[in-house]
């Protein structure tokens, strides 16, 4: 099935969802979030069993609404004139598992990444983190690219947790949203929270080592706080 | 109470102020002290109990002097088409509470924050926290957003203290000034000492583990030296 | 010989090639990879036995394809109006013992040059680094320039390595590829997995010392599962 | 004397030394080294007893040419509508006693800052620091702004030295050269080879304390290698 076949009102929405898609990879380069050509972002269609995707191993500054892919939920190419992202095939078991997204984004980001390496997951120990997360974020199973084995650990892991956000093992953070913006902002906030909590326990091995009558470790935060403060952001936060 | 019933020098006061206040938020992503939508910077008015401050969950890009809001000093909007930030209660607080008080300025800066995540203050160490603190930079309690708990913690700490800044517990830096450029000038400071502390601690953690008998660890600045820099900083530095 | 007793085809590709080398130049820059102006990148041509390369101590901000430096493969001056990079000898090696190779890089990159100031190889546990790299980033010999050394440490290193990587010992990467851009690409791909794996090791030595009995690790990629994503990276990913 | 009273020959050379040191207040920028206001650089000329210096405390997006100060060797105002940098004295006490040096520059640049806070010098174990430094970057006095005593620290540590580069303990760096420009050079490379070392060490600990049989330590540099380093570098490179 091609684009053409599709109705006007989907191939209106594929046109605006590219350039939503290609603006959100602009910000990922904003944010210090992917090198070179790693990283990618997609956005589930309303109207029809489609998503808008990157292409695989273009340069950010290359990358315009029309160099965006257009695939259907088992990851076929419908439009486009490029090979779609590697990563294509986890996005699209994603979106046919999880009903409610409908934006993926995964990046390689630093400190996220190196959490990853460890199979180490994050813990709650910012209002932040609360806020965007609702507890930690957890780790995915370590899994290699070419089937379903990336978007299933998304999808089970994900499934039952508040956190839009996975450290796949080895590999690095995969988040989900109600849109492509919102998985980007998850994936931003991921990185930050990783970055601020790593930082946060180095320092406090200088006090364990040098000073240890003065230790300063993490201070956690009650679970009953951290429900409150994910419930005002979720419900209330923002415009 | 609407803006329009305001006299035309506080209608004034309030164009200048958002034009002010939108600039000013400017820099704190120049200088790399927020992620997305965090952060907010308020000032307050010479000629009304009145302060402009930044609408909630809005994209740094897409902030305008018109859409900076205006509250009252019970954090009541008074003229604005967005919602205000959801610090706003807490910026009220400190206005209503600290008379001398202009500007105030929160970030989730990454090592301020983390210094926070572990409630652990900065040591006075570097020669430009002397000029700009004047001692530690202390740490405030951890307090939930929605009432007055946050503003009531950043007036406590900070009522006797000659730091601008405070690291609320878990979850980030507040600073105050004599205007809104004053508080956003210590944010920067904020994080740029929280960097440097932190990783000259983390320096010394070589040579004690690795070096005992070459060992360096931070080196104290007695308390009259600082008091002669911030001294010198508060009464000559400047135009 | 100068260029201009070279066919013209020659000089076509040497004036195709000058604008290539010099935009890579400004990718260092944008990647964080240099300093001042430290570090270069060089390009050999199809239609002869010459490279071209950047000219020694300017600034980044002043290079352009005009004042890039065209030398034979004993790294003579060919054609330019500036002195070659004192690189220049390095990469005339590399060239002349390794006919494949086509573009070559050398920064100082900060994370790349931390671990060879230790000459510690950068173990796979990445799944991108199994991609571009296939196995760990190995340390060359400690070589002073001036003659063959450094070029004989490079070429040594990466002949029976699926690396296109080497950290000279106390000095920093250099890497290879089919073309300047594929050894720019490996180089930021470089400072991007030494970066990340130094932050995953110093994220393990906080649980090491803390909290033993929740201790992670880094996690090993087993080298099947390495090769597999080497193989499938370069044969399958891009366009 | 005004700047009026002067030549001909030493006004013309005193405007093209504000443009001169104006924009070198840019690369401080560029590179990272400063924070808000902090920093500064000065060039002395070759036709009169003068120099040139940033007015204290403006923002470096507000600095041009003409806001640029000028001041004699005693750090007397000359020429200027502002208030010199109020690290005037430490450049005019240097241009007296070394009367090679024609730069002078000043951060708190945050990696070489967290040395000076340890009171610990740089080690060489980079070639990059070899070329430059030729050998470690030294700590000087603690020593309080407001008389001859940070200018007398810069002097009696870098007088005997190779390197064109000291951290004054608690402080910062400060860096001399032929010109401004070689001064804000050797800033940034003395920030460059702060954080690098710094990183270097930090990797070491991991090692140390969970792989001991397989620890990596910095690899010193033999000094006649780094004189032979410095030695090139200083007569060879560049153009």
């Amino acid at each position: 099935m091609k684009l053409s076949d599709f109705p006007q009102e989907v191939q209106d929405e594929v046109a605006t969802t590219r350039k939503i898609v290609c603006d959100l990879h602009q910000e990922l380069i904003n944010w210090g979030l992917v090198m070179w050509t790693a990283g990618n972002v997609s956005q589930r269609l309303k109207s029809a069993d489609l998503f808008v995707i990157k292409p695989s191993g273009v340069m950010y500054s290359e990358l315009t609404p029309e160099s965006m892919v257009v695939c259907d939920l088992d990851g076929n190419l419908i439009d486009g004139t490029r090979k779609p992202s590697s990563d294509t095939a986890s996005h699209a078991y994603v979106y046919r598992n999880m009903p409610d997204v409908y934006g993926v984004t995964h990046t390689h980001s630093t400190y996220a990444t190196a959490w990853a390496a460890r199979g180490e997951e994050i813990p709650c120990v910012l209002t932040m983190m609360g806020d965007e997360f609702g507890g930690p974020i957890p780790i995915g199973p370590f899994a290699l690219i070419g089937d379903d084995s990336i978007g299933k650990g998304i999808v089970d892991t994900l499934q039952d947790s508040k956190s839009p956000a996975v450290l796949m093992q080895n590999h690095g953070p995969f988040t989900i949203g109600k849109d492509a913006e919102a998985s980007v902002k998850a994936a931003a906030l991921t990185e930050e929270v990783a970055r601020t909590v790593h930082i946060a326990r180095q320092g406090a091995i200088y006090s364990k080592v040098l000073h240890p009558t003065k230790h300063k470790d993490l201070i956690k935060i009650p679970q009953e706080m951290i429900d409150s403060l994910n419930d005002r952001y979720t419900n209330v936060y923002g415009q």
